[in-house]
Order: structure tokens, then sequence, then C-alpha cells
């Protein structure tokens, strides 16, 4: 079994990008406030969105599941307070569910977070656990900087951040940690500002202990890690000036990156440096890079091919593929479990 | 000849360091300003500052020549205002010219230039002329975030930073693009500030059009260019998305790379997705990782023994080692010329 641990619902009907513009006016004109029953998209649309894109690509390239989440870049927590973000949430993590329940074979939920810049995070609690508890969820997104590229909160190794993890702890999910859309017009949002933050949050992670106090947290840095496995050694020589363990006890019981890289020479590198048990396919399909490389004939984003291209054994393509995935995404396995695989 | 292109003055005599604690103390408390005259260091501080470091490495590594710079953490921009930046520069500049007057064999300069946030430009030009014409510097350090980790200034691609670039054509000198210090919590300095911003000013550049602008533009983008050749595909597809020429011809004219990254795995990468007269040798020594890599048994900084290990040929050793240094620094080239080499 072929499981894509991180794909967003990038291809929703065009309604709920409609119902988001008017929420967004009504932040300037209250009298323009849509109401979530205003939008309408039905299964057939769903299916549709999800037939003709998602799912026409996953039988193609031979991807039995997809853990699938709202599109990240349209999460942009930065807009409006908690209210906004709590009601943008709730919509969008339900079309993600009603997806799941239409293709249960094929897709299985992840949440996205109502976060707000300078908001607790605990008030994320109550859609996360719906989310997981309700909808099946497996996992959550979550965004170190809900500022969108000003970043303002504090480093996720903060006590500000524990009572998310204090409930993954509790329900046993990981957390991708994963920004949305840059309004630093500094930061391209794809092109440097999820890189950015791979790396920032990882290095956060370096620095600190946040694994002492949550011996079984587990987060997935997205995109390969940034620019962390090519910088590895790095990495490596920083943990040794700061006098922590080797990464590999330090942060590797806890850290895991995706196959989200998008050329054969990087997903080389990651296999490389990287041990095996640390690496979860992915694709990120239909996201920031939707051509095909003039080079291969093929999808930049069909990181398929560059794992069956790497030098991994047939075991380890096993654990990138699917064993990985169902250690790191336990109610994954158990649902899975549940339906007989 | 092998010439290392990114060196910092990173054992500079203490009293530089106490100087800038009362410049910065004087912030708060004019009356303890101290006066530029106030620092002494004399001749013989300096020769053993670098004859038991920098030299001393140069000579076991067989690095013949350094592009030297004042020492990139303590630029520190965000600190005071212009005038602060503007006295700093100066005293730090000028130890480095010094350095490469008593060692003009091994060292030649690199302007840091006097930026403050949210001043002009075009402020730096004196400081930046007096480098290259007065002291022989070769090519300057431009922070594209003189806050420090706020991300407050416009895109180098912004006619902001014209000033710098109409000069820098002028005097035909290439930028190191190179940040400084982080003041934001959220950002280690160099374990995500620096990769960070490589990654954010090459991605600046794929959007804009800046080098229809200036054609002969030069910048050196440090740590091997942060996350870029990693997600060389993620790049290569973003250009194609954005409807740019292909990034051969719309940035690797003008934008170059060190060998900034302290493992063999990363050098291997670099080498064969960048193409070769885009890579410049420099190991920035002394500098963000400083210890010995216990995989390997040497520093993690010697990064000449990941060249001689890499599959470049003889020619292409050359290259990084020396020709393309000469091509991306002319006045380098031309003072080496001037010396019989």
């Amino acid at each position: 079994m072929i499981i894509d641990v991180h794909g967003h619902y990038t291809t929703a009907p065009p309604a709920l990008a409609a119902w988001r513009d008017q929420q967004i006016a009504a932040l300037k004109d209250p009298a323009r406030a849509p109401r979530v029953g205003d939008l309408k998209i039905s299964d057939d649309d769903l299916r549709q969105s999800i037939e003709s894109n998602q799912l026409a690509k996953m039988r193609e390239r031979g991807i039995d599941l997809t853990v699938f989440s709202p599109r990240a870049s349209f999460m942009a927590h930065h807009i409006g307070d908690f209210e906004t973000s709590s009601t943008w949430a709730g919509i969008c993590n339900e079309l993600c569910y009603r997806v799941s329940t239409l293709f249960p074979d094929h897709f299985i939920g992840a949440a996205m977070l109502p976060q707000s810049p300078g908001v607790d995070p605990k008030t994320c609690l109550p859609e996360l656990e719906r989310c997981i508890n309700d909808y099946g969820f497996v996992a959550i997104n979550l965004n170190p900087d809900p500022s969108g590229g000003h970043w303002t909160s504090p480093p996720l190794t903060d006590r500000h951040w524990y009572p998310i993890y204090e409930k993954m702890v509790e329900l046993d999910i990981p957390a991708m940690v994963h920004v949305s859309t840059s309004c630093n017009a500094c930061f391209h949002t794809t092109g440097a500002h999820y890189l950015n933050a791979d790396t920032t949050a990882f290095m956060q992670c370096l620095t600190g202990d946040l694994f002492r106090d949550f011996p079984t947290l587990r987060f997935l840095i997205p995109h390969g890690g940034g620019a962390v496995p090519y910088h590895w050694g790095r990495f490596r020589g920083l943990a040794q000036e700061l006098k922590k363990p080797l990464l590999q006890e330090h942060l590797l019981g806890n850290i895991f990156f995706d196959t989200c890289v998008y050329h054969q020479p990087g997903i080389d590198l990651l296999t490389k440096v990287i041990p095996v048990r640390n690496i979860l396919f992915a694709s990120e399909m239909i996201g920031a890079v939707r051509g095909i490389d003039p080079e291969t004939g093929f999808s930049y984003d069909d990181t398929r091919r560059y794992i069956e291209a790497s030098t991994l054994s047939a075991d380890e393509r096993l654990a990138v593929y699917e064993g990985n995935a169902r250690r790191v995404f336990p109610r994954l396995d158990a649902a899975l479990k549940s339906r007989g695989h």
C-alpha cells in the first residue's frame, strides 16, 4: 500500500473561495458577512473535484491513500480574528471530512486549526477534538507562524504551544508543521516561506528540549525538511556546539520528513542522509508545482518516480510508502486495520 | 591557487567586542559613548589573531587566499541608527583592511555596509566607495534584512536597493547576500536565519526581473544557496509556473553559490545540480560550525575535503577553486594579476 501523507484540498469547488472572499470583505463591511449555510457544495461537486484531479493522479501514480487536509495557503490564519479562523477552519475541515466519506478507501483527514495571531492556541482544541473524534481525522496541521510571514509567535518549544501538544499526546496524533500564505512581501509563499518554516521549525526543536517534556510528540516536517537534509552536517555541528545529544537521539525519535522534493538529486540526498524510518512518502500533488519537468517529461510532483529510482531497497521503500506512516499516524493504522488492511 | 570567497573576521581581538558593547550601552546612556580613537588594536594583536586561526587553517588546508569581511553576526544592523552602523562599519572594515595589508598574499577585503532599518541604502555609498577605492576591497556584503529577522525592508528586486546596485555595476563588484544576527526569537541566527535568507533572496530574484535592469549585477548566495539546490526541481517548476525563462537564463548569469555546506552529500548534490561555473569555493571557516565531525574526524568547515572527494574533474575543481572567483570578482582578478598571479 502506498500512502501519501501530505495532500491538500487545492481543487475544492470555486464556491469555497467565493465564500471566503465574502468573509474577508465582511471584515470591513459586516453587513456583507456570509452565513455558513450560504455555502452550498453538493456531493457531486465534491466527487467531481476529486475524481478528475487528486484521485485521477493517485490512480495514475499508484497511490492508494492520501492524508488530506484543507489547502495550506488558504488557511491564512493572519486574516481576521479567532472567530474568522474558527468559522473558516470548520468549513474547510468539514469538506475534507466529506471527501473522506465519499472516498473512504482513498482519503483520510488531517485538520486545519483555527489559529489566529496572538490568540492562545488552546482555543484550537474544540475544533481539533471534533476533527479527530467526530470526523476520524488522523493528524493536524500546525502553523508555527499564524501571522503569515512576520513570525510574531513564540518558537515551537515555548509553553505557549503546550495545550496543543498535550492534546496531541492524549489523542496520539502527529502534527505536520505547515505555514500558510505569506503576507510579508519578502517571502514568496511556496518558494520561500514554506521552506524557511521547515528549516526554522527544525532548528527551534534542535535548540530546545521539547521532546524531554513530550517524549511521544511527533512532528512531520514537510517539503523534505526545508534546507535541513542538505545542511545535515551543519545541523549536526550546531547540535554539537550547543552540547545537545546526537541528532539521532535528540530529534529523530520525534521528527520526520516527507518526500515533497521535486527532483531526483534531492530525493537521493534525503534518502542518503536521513534514516529511512524518518522518511514518509508524500507528494503534495496539485500543489505548489503543478507543471511537467521538461528534463524528465513527468510531473515535478510525481515523487513516487524519484523514490522508485532511488537506491532504497524493497523493504526500505515499503517503510517509506507505508510502514512509517502507520507508525507515525497510529490512528491511520487503526483505521486501515479496521478495514482489513 | 585556491581562493576562499567567504571568510569573516570572527577572531578579532576582544577589544573590538568590548568597544561595541560600549557603543550599544551608549544608546541608552549617551554619556558612555566611546570614541573611535578609544579602540586600540595593534598590528601585533591583528597578526596574532589571524596567524593562529584563519591563516593556520588556510595553510593546513591548502587555501591560498580568503576574501575577508567583518564578522557577519556582529554587523547587527538592527542596533541603533545609521550613525551607529556607520561608525561600527567603519571600524570593522578598517580592521579587515589592516589584515589585508599585513597579509597581502592571503587576505583581500569585502566590505560590510552601514545599513540600518528604514534608512535609504544610498547612505551606504560613501563607506562602500571608501572600501573599494581606498582599501582595495573587491566585494560587499549586502544584508537583505537589516531589521535582524523581522524582514521589514522591501525585496531585493525593489528599486529601494537600486542605488547600491548602480554603484556595484559602476565599480564592477559582486555582493554576497548575507544577513546578520537574528533578534527574532523564532530564528536561530546560523541555523535558520542565514539559510532562510539565502533561500528568500534567491526566490526574490526568481519572481522579479532585476537582472534585466542590471545585466552585469552579480550576487553570491552563501551557505550553498540555503535550501535552493536541494529543491532545484521546485524552483525550476516555480519559474515555469511564473512564466519565467529557464533558471539557467533567468538567474544563473548573475547568481552564484558558495560551497559552505558542511558534509559530503550536500556538496555532492550542489555540484550535481548547479552548473560548475556558478559554484565558488568557500568555507566560512571558524564560523557557525567549528567542531570536528565525529563521522569523518575532520572539521565540518573543512570544505576543501568535500570538493576533493566530489566527482568534479580537475578542470572543474580549478574553476570552483579559482577561475569562477576571478570571473565573479574582477577586482580580485586584477589584484592577483598585478601581483603576478
